[in-house]
């Protein structure tokens, strides 16, 4: 990690194969007639229950119900016609898998994802929803990047991997830029600004955004404490594992092992990564429910998570927490609601 | 009712009491900086299921979880600094209270509310922990205005009323106004919006900052199918009352009787007024959780509703509804979403 207040130049960026404010920047502009600039929400209540001034980036909002939609919108955008014929595929833990099937719904291309059997009904189903053909596999006995690859090799198909590829981790950093430029527009500069972290798309796409508009922002990837690989990995300094009995609710965040891509990119730019438990992640969903109005799934919300469990000093700070995703069974949901 | 074609004039606004385009624009001035601009959001599954293009105004994010916010502070922004002394007192079924006292607690004004004693927690609670006094009463034998008024006179408080005042209105009318400029940006002149009627400030309100701006759009009321006053209303030329054994699930829309103040505003501006049935409001209220991520209580769904289950045909067209609020227990969610 390197120091967060030290300035951070170009080269800084580039030689971590961070995108660039500029690529960022493109990005934006490409996914413009497709995507939702999601507003920044606050709540007077959060804001007292953890003293500090916290505004919420609201990606469950975002087409598809999560930040998921900008990365693979920038990546089919970028597809060229015989690319588009052939179709896309892509394996995901649920977000991906709505996303890329509803940027592939929307510019008429084939879509085939690859699902953990496990995965929320209500994410399986919309994916079969948007017209995607869905291969269902087993999260702890099968690899599901082998199976992408055999389809993709049968199809011709073009694989759009959920983090690990510069167009998915530069659409995802669109979400930092929007941050960085509301704040702008309210004269904001935030201490610091936490993202979910599976892969490290988000998380690293975000920070190298934010850490190249203000490079003494801070900014935090969140893991369930089960599936923690980013922080042993920022610790030891190489991509560790998690151990396959790991289990948590965070659908959504249950990765192997950092990303080749994203990793190098986290390490340079985060300030650190926080982890938060199955219950303190409930209770995030609750208060977001409650003061927010809005509905947030379990690996989006751990960011909310952090704070209020107080993992994070956010005393007399203003910190942005990105709730990612939104797509959640109902019957999970009231569940978390009644507990 | 008049031609909702026909070009209206100022003359047409002043005659009935609505509160005009200057008026509604000074209001979302004074109250900018503690209001928040709520996003119009959309879902591709929402306008597939319906045929048409369904643009929701999200007022579950405005501050204290509902449109009520607006005519609170438009109201406590202009009292004399010896009516802020004095303090405030309001009569509310719930959003008024939990408005008024997020108001009046921002102010450093003494509030003292009036509630059903069978309001939802989350609104009693709410209201409390904005440091209001609350006074419930019974919804069937009591009379809150009496309550009210004899509080006022024992205390000198400003009375806030819910509906019938004009400085409520305007505040609620603000909704409106953002609406027309948020579509306005993106070139569109909308066919209908909808929102929800109780005593018929929000809906009045809308209308007037819409139809000022817009002559060819059709406002509409939506009521819960037992509470139903403003229909009759419409329907025989007067202020028809609700019996007193009509039951709803909408807690925030059980009124007597169409505002004095509103009514007439209402009859000269509105297309009509549409009622939905508690299941299909429930039915609303799980597609928001699905499709838009929003909480939205009962009485903010209506317009959802009414549209889902076929009440205006929305086909080909560009329909704006608001959701109201999003104040309700998390046991009654939950009971909801598992149904």
């Amino acid at each position: 990690m390197s120091d967060p207040h030290l300035p951070l130049s170009t080269a800084a960026f580039s030689e971590v194969g961070a995108p660039s404010l500029a690529d960022i920047e493109a990005a934006a502009a490409r996914i413009r007639p497709h995507a939702v600039v999601t507003p920044l929400l606050e709540s007077i209540v959060i804001n007292e229950m953890t003293g500090g001034r916290i505004l919420f980036k609201a990606e469950v909002l975002q087409v598809a119900g999560s930040f998921k939609f900008r990365g693979a919108c920038n990546r089919l955008l970028q597809l060229t016609p015989a690319q588009k014929a052939a179709g896309v595929v892509a394996f995901s833990s649920g977000n991906h898998a709505l996303a890329t099937s509803a940027v592939a719904k929307l510019l008429g291309v084939k879509a085939t994802i690859i699902m953990p059997a496990d995965a929320p009904k209500t994410k399986v189903e919309g994916a079969r929803d948007n017209g995607a053909t869905v291969r269902l596999y087993d999260r702890h006995t099968e690899d599901r990047e082998a199976i992408g690859a055999e389809i993709a090799r049968a199809t011709g198909a073009v694989t759009v991997p959920p983090y690990d590829d510069l167009y998915v981790m530069t659409g995802q950093a669109t979400v930092g830029l929007e941050i960085m430029q509301a704040l702008a527009r309210m004269d904001i500069v935030p201490d610091a600004v936490l993202a979910a972290c599976s892969g490290g798309g988000l998380v690293g796409g975000v920070a190298s955004a934010v850490r190249a508009m203000s490079a003494a922002t801070q900014v935090y990837a969140v893991e369930p404490s089960e599936f923690d690989e980013l922080a042993r990995s920022l610790a030891s300094g190489k991509r560790e594992r998690n151990p396959a009995e790991a289990r948590s609710i965070c659908d959504a965040l249950q990765v192997v092992t950092p990303g080749a891509l994203t990793f190098p990119v986290n390490q340079r730019l985060l300030a650190g990564s926080l982890a938060v438990t199955d219950d303190e992640v409930r209770e995030a969903m609750r208060a977001a429910f409650r003061h927010l109005k809005l509905v947030v799934e379990p690996g989006g919300a751990v960011g909310l998570a952090a704070v209020l469990s107080g993992k994070l000093d956010v005393k007399g700070k203003t910190v942005v927490v990105v709730l990612s995703g939104g797509n959640v069974d109902a019957d999970f949901f009231a569940q978390v609601l009644s507990a």
